[in-house]
């Protein structure tokens, strides 16, 4: 045959016709499990499976297939967003290429332990496949203590990128990468642009948002990569990334009011490059990077208001234990920490966190961390602060005798106690404000510290070139404006996903009882009851499963008296449930509570809020049960009188850490002839995973109470890390003690007065109960 | 210009010229130290510096300088193995790209911590440097004590090769890899084709040949390879070559008749493939590999006659503790055994090997080792056992539950316990013999598993393609017959080195005690003085230090009288002494040693045997000191009396795990009136490097003798692991017991008859100071 253009084109249309032909020909609708299974099992490299818009209830998606690295097998949504996946449902990944997309995964929970993994059974990984443009929202156990994850990693060179993830409010970790057995090492994962919505707190540990590793497996070589992804509100405990493997990559992320670090757990040579910590004025949790074991660089990276300390501050490098046991504390060596810039952080650098040489006496041997940080590399970092009364930038709770400074510089004076041997001095330096949180100098500094194999560092914060254009700190200069500098939020998650906008509240008037009962009913989650001045009778529990408010129209006009059953509570607290009160009494006949939880099903913590109020003849004021956590308590200016309890926040009783409530403040309150626990919040087990709960109790009267305490102490608040005790006035009360203080926490007693009550204990060391 | 062919000529002549001129130019012959530092100093890339031919002695090297790729930068000898570098001297490389090469270290010692050092201080490493075509032989410490090592790995990409390496004596790993701090990591050193000879039984722990890492920077990734190098007889402790980082590769190394393992004792993600193991049917001592950790793979290796068990089997597969401190044993896991021979071996494949679950009353819990492999597959291995009754492959100390077996295959009945699931199976196999100890089968078995990743293991141990040309075993079929089929000593260490051969010995008669001290000082290594039979007084001290033979020309007609000072010996051994008697009679008077040794000094292990003799009226029949270290100790068909102390072993008290013997045989001898230490034989200080020492008391009488003994044993072994204690008679000895036996190390008292004498008490675990 005689080559023309015309044969050419004719080839290249019927080419193009075959190609077409085939992409149909291996298009598949699926409008049920049924189909979708029966597709997943006929497909093959080049398929793609359409899941029609919809939602679907109750499935088990197994797509185990084989695609090809040209010849994906692709999963996807008709639209986008429109295909839901709801009630107990699960996606699991077995195979090679292959990818899911656009699935909203909400209103249900996994009946498995985990809603996305990258394996169909324990012989068959997925590799080479990804999970993209999707969403979990609030997809969570409804049981607070039922344990899963959302997406489980297996196999290697998997992805999840641009999806859109939050609301786990039940224990284990969001994301987990496992790595036992030969098939999940190098993994090379691809955790990339995902949006990390908030991660509510968990009050307890495993409640990580990323964990890679294990102890039991942090020898294994990981390679797992997290870029460009931003963790917002990430608050479920310490650890927002749990780092427990080695060769991890965290890149140019964006964390943004997490209350919790990068905590590099276990594992060695991880990469922290480029990444920006964001903090606030009002909060002494959010952290930056936690830093354990060898060989890690943590280089260009932006901390901005970290206002806390020890393992909340930006830059913690822990002591470790001698020859520690593979679950708890190696010693920090061999560590770069280099062109980092902080501003405006409490003390940025603080090293031997965790040193607990003086507790030899309630810890066994093997769990002292008393080996310091050595080989350690503190370079090229510039460290800001406003505030000129801030002149402590590092700071050491042991001798810091490992580290070497070199080429650091601030532009407060200096007066820490850590002899830096010139390596941190005192610059001129000025700042541009680039956007709410990032300041760039004004000029460059640029004699930098050279140290070993530091030309790897070869671009910024920004991604500008480093080598020609030397600079201390995470931006060189002139400096780019644009990408970190400021959080573009539509970089990030399933471009289909907008989070849904708060609706606007309404006040909504009541007259009478029923008025009440009925506008709870009816009212949206944010609106608010006024309730008219008077005398109100209210037979039935009254469910609170949204935020709502209940006020009277003029101060503690309105009365409420609970006529409901002995045993029962005026109000039951459900998931979500998110109560403010405000200037109402309430009474009860004896038997009864007037705050109470669900023991089961608690999904999802409440809050409870009482402010200028009163509370009288209840048996117990709020009772807490096991299963039930609550994000804030408050009672203010409230007067709480004639209870046989107060306010029982006890019921986590496994001693694993966990505790019932994170926030609790009592302020401003009389309690009057309550008859025992006034106030019991506690919190068992010993774990740094578990920082809480907090507790402010301050400028209250209690009088007349813990007649029949069967404790010996008036406020029970055993195991609670942080305490604000103070300005309070005690009045006869017959317990031997008031409280026991936690010396060790810093806990003390201020400005309280003591008539006729027992005495303030300080115990320095709490025993408890070892974890692990 | 226009170019000519004779242009072009000229041109390259004159390159060639110049090129001569420069290296020329760039030789320096240097005669003494000083010119030596002084062309170190000018050293540029490209110059050789030429060490004269001669003795160096006492000399420091310093080689300090910058080297290119192109241009090296070399130190060698005028004449290779012409430049003996003797007394206390020691070199050390720093810079980059630079060669050593030809030097010959003998007599003397390293004044420094290593003869051979990477670096030349603390703030200077070499990388891209090697040292080649050297021999460091019984350049050794003075003291027994002192430690020291030969070769010092720092920084990258080094090289030791072609070097012969033998006789190190003292405590510390002969070559020892450094990774604490990141110059020192992804160091991919090379240690090839070395001849590694013999390295004497030290009699305690840290006689390795070989250490990479420490437990304390056994995270860190390391990549040394030890390829192509000659063991032999590497005898110093319970490893060869102690691994303790990450992806260390040892391949085709032949281990010949070495007296311990390769052991994987920290780190993780070794290659061993393709080695060769040899033992014979005359040691228990010689093993093969032992595994501890996750993720070696350990292919195409060949395990000839190793007859050990436990710590001494082919493959040794350890029980790890749980949550194991850095220091100690963690789990295994995901371990791959695959396409090994084993050729008579005693129970090739051993697991949960130093489980001592059954210790927790005399160990801390951080030492039960109970941890069970587990994610392990031992696949396509061949066993093969030419005696019948040998039908135990595979043993486990705990129940083998965490090992996949699959495919492997054996010629013997399967009887052992474990149960494989079908996955060992007994076939017709019939093999070729190739070398005194190579036999490969006569066909190929093919039915191959194909595990995860197995089709990295492209080639076998003869480096025969393996994919196409599938084969169960370490070789394919048709195999190779030449490579590591047998030993090539040519292949290994310096060309120009030979070990010298023996020197024949000669037999020297002897009739007079002058004769006889003259005789003993002229005697060359070896000799025999044959003694004309008579009475002989000796009034000084006879110095052992070379090989002798005294003996008798008749039997026991030689009575030797010593006559000398009060407290002294009439024979003391000295290092490299070893002494021979035979049909002997030795007499003191009662004040003085019939043996003894030097206290320091001891650079080197004596030997001592005394055979058909008497020995009567000393003081002490062997004093032997703390500094001293005897190889073996014989008695044989001896008789002992009327002596205030007998065979004294008991001068290292450090309770560091060391001993003064390695093995004492005492055997149909005869104490009698031997009033106290009949037999002190001690070793103190737990840990597994010390398995020794090893005490055969067998047929002997022992009788009136104990009475003035301080401890209650007549026998004292405490602490020596192995005993043979069979046959003897035991009349008329006070002490309360004759001997306490260690029972969890399977001492036994066998046929020993006891009259009138102290009990025999067995403890079945011993308490020990640990070590660590």
């Amino acid at each position: 045959m005689k080559i023309t253009k015309s044969t050419i084109s004719i080839l290249l249309l019927s080419i193009l016709f075959t190609a077409q032909l085939s992409a149909q020909a291996l298009k598949t609708v699926v409008k049920n499990a049924q189909e979708l299974d029966l597709a997943i099992k006929s497909a093959k490299p080049g398929s793609h499976i359409i899941m029609a818009n919809g939602v679907w209830t109750d499935v088990i998606i197994k797509f185990k297939a084989e695609g090809t690295k040209e010849q994906p097998i692709v999963l996807e949504a008709e639209t986008s967003g429109q295909v839901f996946i709801e009630g107990q449902s699960t996606l699991r990944l077995g195979g090679n290429y292959l990818e899911v997309s656009g699935l909203y995964f909400r209103n249900g929970y996994t009946p498995k332990n985990t809603v996305i993994d990258f394996r169909t059974d324990d012989d068959t990984v997925a590799n080479h496949s990804k999970v993209t443009n999707c969403v979990i929202d609030a997809f969570t156990q409804v049981d607070r203590d039922f344990k899963d994850h959302w997406v489980q990693f297996y196999g290697k060179h998997n992805e999840l990128s641009n999806c859109y993830i939050a609301g786990k409010s039940n224990p284990g970790p969001t994301i987990r990468v496992f790595l036992s057995g030969n098939e999940n090492i190098y993994n090379h994962h691809q955790i990339v642009n995902n949006y990390f919505g908030e991660r509510p707190r968990l009050g307890g540990p495993h409640g990580e948002t990323l964990q890679i590793g294990s102890s039991f497996t942090s020898m294994t070589p990981s390679y797992t990569e997290v870029k460009n992804n931003l963790f917002e509100k990430c608050n479920g405990e310490v650890e927002i990334i749990s780092s427990k493997s080695n060769f991890n990559e965290f890149k140019n992320n964006i964390f943004f009011e997490c209350e919790g670090s990068l905590v590099l757990r276990h594992g060695n040579y991880a990469k922290v490059d480029g990444n920006v910590f964001i903090g606030n004025d009002n909060s002494t949790a959010i952290g930056g990077v936690r830093v354990v074991n060898t060989g890690h660089w943590i280089t260009n990276n932006y901390f901005y208001k970290i206002r806390g300390n020890e393992f909340r501050s930006a830059i913690a490098v822990m002591n470790g234990i001698p020859k520690s046991p593979l679950n708890r504390y190696n010693q920090v060596t061999d560590v770069v920490i280099a062109y980092n810039t902080f501003i405006d952080n409490l003390i940025p650098l603080q090293f031997s966190v965790g040193t607990n040489v003086d507790k030899s006496d309630v810890l066994p041997e093997s769990e002292i961390r008393s080996a310091r940080p050595i080989r350690t590399v503190v370079a090229n970092n510039l460290i800001y602060n406003h505030d000129a009364s801030e002149t402590t930038q590092i700071y050491g709770y042991n001798e810091v005798d490992g580290v070497k400074f070199k080429n650091n510089i601030t532009n407060n004076k200096i007066e820490g106690d850590v002899d830096t041997d010139g390596g941190l001095t005192q610059e001129s330096i000025e700042l541009t404000k680039l956007s709410d949180w990032f300041y760039a100098p004004t000029k460059a500094f640029s004699d930098v510290y050279n140290g070993y194999d530091f030309n790897t560092i070869d671009k910024d914060l920004l991604g500008a070139e480093r080598i020609n254009n030397k600079a201390i700190g995470a931006v060189t200069f002139p400096y780019k404006t644009d990408g970190l500098v400021s959080i573009n939020k539509s970089e990030y998650g399933p471009t289909w996903y907008k989070a849904a906008a708060p609706k606007k509240s309404k006040t909504i008037k009541v007259t009478s009882a029923s008025a009440l009962v009925k506008a709870l009913n009816t009212a949206n989650s944010g609106d608010v009851l006024e309730v008219k001045s008077g005398s109100y009778k209210i037979s039935e529990t009254l469910n609170i499963d949204k935020a709502i408010t209940i006020k009277s129209s003029s101060k503690r006009q309105v009365k409420i008296e609970y006529t409901g059953a002995k045993g029962s509570a005026l109000f039951l607290m459900l998931p979500k449930g998110n109560l403010v009160l405000d200037n109402v009494a309430l009474k009860g006949n004896n038997t009864q509570d007037a705050f109470s939880t669900l023991d089961k099903n608690m999904s999802i913590a409440y809050n409870l809020s009482v402010n200028n109020s009163e509370i009288s003849n209840f048996n117990t004021v709020l009772m807490s049960y096991k299963g039930s956590f609550a994000d804030t308590i408050v009672f203010k200016n409230t007067e709480i009188s004639d209870c046989a309890n107060g306010i029982q926040l006890a019921g986590e009783d496994d001693d694993k850490g966990d505790y019932s409530a994170e926030f609790v403040t009592i302020e401003n309150s009389v309690f009057e002839n309550v008859d025992k626990n006034v106030l019991n919040y506690y919190r068992g087990g010993y774990d740094e995973s578990t920082i809480g709960g907090t507790l402010v109790f301050k400028n209250n009267t209690v009088k007349e109470s813990g007649a029949k305490e069967d404790s010996k102490f008036l406020l029970q608040t055993r195991g609670i890390v942080n305490l604000d005790f103070n300005g309070n006035t005690f009045k006869d009360n017959p317990t031997p003690y008031v409280i026991i203080l936690w010396g060790e926490k810093g806990q003390k007693s201020v400005n309280n007065t003591l008539e006729n009550s027992g005495e303030v204990k300080t115990e320095q060391n709490l025993k408890m109960k070892l974890m692990y």
